[in-house]
């Protein structure tokens, strides 16, 4: 593939477009929340999918690799771009098209901001459920790219949870519709699931139908504070076990707390080990009593349980547990972050398995995320200036999946595999089914020009 | 593909499973509820993903088409063998595996019944939603390949909305497992989305890992009995639009009530219309209050309303709608059934229009179904004795089609494709998407053996 010249050309070929070939642009549109970089030769902000169509007609013609960009927030490299490659920009693509509230849906394009979205039908008196951390900045085509996940899932699901319809332009340049407007539909195969989570090899997604839900009645937002951590998984287990689906139950332990409270201070006590944020939804009565027999679980494995009592307090507890990727980020730049899922039963054996790890190591591991789903985001607080240290906490990481895949669990739960669990992928996934996926990316894509380089090495 | 001489070694092939080269063996495995009829040349109950492996290899090998089969139920042919084919029959293969308290999931083997799972999930206080109306008689596996529905779709989805992970015998005999055994996962494509609802076309399902829930507090069904067709239409909008979602939402019209009073009375007094059985679940509180709302909404468009009052009147209604399709088949025995779906506000315009198709032609159209989901069983009531009237009804399945889409519907919510829709597979699929397909179909499948001539033709 040399895609030099034609690339080089692109301004001039397609100029009804807006492209960018400047230095400034190209440097800024080829690193992502990953910390990895890529060295783009053009960013396309295309306004329709008439200019979709348009640039994909041009790559595929001259081979050049394409990566569809949403806001850049993930973790896994998904949006890197190919040396030499187009960045494909959705940030002028970004209207609610349609709301049908009498069928609970939905018409979105992919560079909508999934928390403007979240505002906007909440206004109303709907609901979208996915809320990834990044919700302020991700991108609602990021999300089904990635099939985003958030402290919601527990109860509701994730992205793909919610596609019910997509426009997509394939690699050639030919625009598909996928899936149906209605709840139900089993005509063909599911290429709307297919597509979603695929991270942007398989079709550039350009038009997206999701499902919404009324407003919940009432939220009740709890606070436990644990002086152990095992004590916070079995609490988890109780929960469940005790047959309520909370729609968060969220989980710092103490070292995220410290680094919390440093970023963004919101006065949880010393000698707290780790803290569950549960919330539940729903009608009034219902969820006041399971919130009462929560916090005797909670109390009975001796924490102190606190509710919100007001949207801005509730609000302040969010806003920690979003702070705490920027926050461990801030302690260590370079800290390697992973994603990982175990079943639910299996969390305290997991976090005295990291805990194991981290001792033998002597890196300090910190850990939260979304306990009720067994999704552990696990931080392995390394910095890169220590080239020896970095290279054992890099090891750590396939530790850390076998022992993950071990207990029955998943190496990623929401980030995708992008480039930085590409080369652990065959770990999880076996040679047929590795095949199974390849033959499908070749259906799609036989000249690899959708975001080579992702999923598969 | 002359699969005449190895079939009939397949007995003396494969000596440690048991076969069935019979007559009266494929004679009763050559036929399903779609009223189709194949002649296969062996029936074979394989009783563990082992003996799947040996069939497959001998059909690979041999390249005789393999067609799976549940339990026979399927609306649309997707169980009719090829002439000359092996049957692949689950019944040896039905039990519960595993239950996952803890982690909330269950795993089957492909044969196990539908309605058993349900009562013995029940029993234990767990519940699994998906509930089509052949219920006490269809397999796990048929559900999963067909993706099927039933009412309770409305409030906790389909099939595919609780299948985590799958064993399947690729075409070739390679065992693959697909999917995560935790409420999250996004490593790779997703093949489980892709097997479930492909009809048998792509894998051999050998094991269903299931997510169940915890069994709701409380249900309140109500039979709401409309004077006119429209009210009926309007009062699922109107109870959608006040941010209630009943578990269930069904409906019958005039002929469809007629047919099951004649055929399993439950006593609606005659002047009736439409009827529509509604069921909530939840919390005793909340379901009370949305049941008196739902109350208002039915009496303000002059229904009249009743709630059962035990177990035993909410199971006499359910029986009743179960009964729906046998009292048609009864007064009807080769009726054409279809399975569209409509976005549920324009459900009072697609009964207005069925009616004027049934006006214009002088044939008798019954409708019913799962009104809250927009999904509508349209049922053109012609017999094949009167050969020419029979082709003025087939006439009238493409008029039906056409306003379906029309409406931005769909020609199949939960029955699948099969042989009955495939001619009309191209109203809906157009020829990029039914390119990915056929592609996806020879990845998986090279040699067209598994389930040919369902879904393309």
């Amino acid at each position: 593939m040399t895609p030099g010249y034609a690339i080089n050309k692109i301004v001039d070929a397609l100029p009804s477009i807006k492209i960018s070939i400047e230095p400034e642009d190209l440097v800024c549109y080829g690193f992502d929340a990953s910390g990895l970089e890529g060295s783009p030769s053009a960013v396309v902000w295309p306004k329709d999918t008439g200019e979709v169509v348009k640039v994909m007609q041009y790559a595929w013609q001259n081979e050049i690799p394409v990566t569809p960009r949403g806001a850049g927030t993930g973790m896994t490299g998904g949006s890197i771009p190919l040396n030499g490659s187009i960045v494909l920009s959705f940030e002028k693509m970004n209207r609610l098209l349609e709301l049908d509230s009498d069928n609970l849906n939905v018409i979105v394009e992919p560079g909508m901001i999934n928390g403007r979205l979240q505002r906007e039908l909440e206004y109303l008196g709907f609901f979208y459920p996915p809320d990834p951390a990044s919700m302020n900045f991700c991108t609602i085509g990021g999300n089904v790219a990635e099939n985003a996940g958030g402290p919601r899932a527990l109860k509701y699901g994730v992205t793909k949870d919610y596609v019910m319809e997509l426009e997509a332009v394939l690699p050639n340049g030919e625009i598909i519709t996928t899936g149906v407007k209605t709840p139900k539909g089993v005509v063909g195969y599911d290429l709307t699931r297919l597509i979603t989570g695929s991270e942007g090899t398989l079709a550039v997604i350009t038009k997206i139908r999701l499902r919404i839900l009324p407003l919940p009645e009432e939220v009740i937002t709890l606070l436990a504070m644990f002086d152990n951590l095992e004590a916070s998984g079995a609490a988890v287990s109780k929960i469940i076990a005790s047959r309520i689906i909370p729609r968060t139950l969220e989980f710092m332990d103490a070292e995220t707390i410290a680094a919390v409270e440093n970023f963004k201070p919101v006065g949880i006590p010393g000698g707290v080990e780790a803290l569950l944020l549960i919330e539940l939804d729903g009608h009034p009565s219902a969820i006041t009593k399971e919130a009462g027999k929560i916090a005797e679980i909670c109390a009975a494995l001796n924490a102190e349980v606190k509710m919100a009592e007001d949207i801005a307090a509730r609000n302040k507890l969010w806003e920690a547990r979003r702070a705490v990727s920027p926050a461990l980020y801030n302690l260590s730049p370079s800290k390697i972050n992973e994603d990982i899922v175990v079943p639910r039963n299996k969390i305290p054996d997991m976090l005295k398995g990291l805990r194991r790890l981290s001792e033998e190591s002597g890196i300090k591991i910190v850990n939260f995320g979304h306990a009720g789903d067994g999704n552990i985001h696990v931080n392995i607080m390394a910095d890169r200036s220590d080239a020896e240290k970095y290279r054992k906490a890099e090891a750590l990481v396939k530790e850390i999946f076998t022992m993950t895949l071990g207990f029955g669990g998943t190496i990623s739960g929401e980030h995708g595999v992008g480039i930085t669990k590409a080369s652990y992928m065959s770990m999880e996934i076996k040679k047929h089914e590795l095949d199974l996926m390849k033959g499908i990316k070749n259906v799609f894509d036989p000249k690899n020009i959708l975001n080579p380089g992702k999923i598969f090495i």
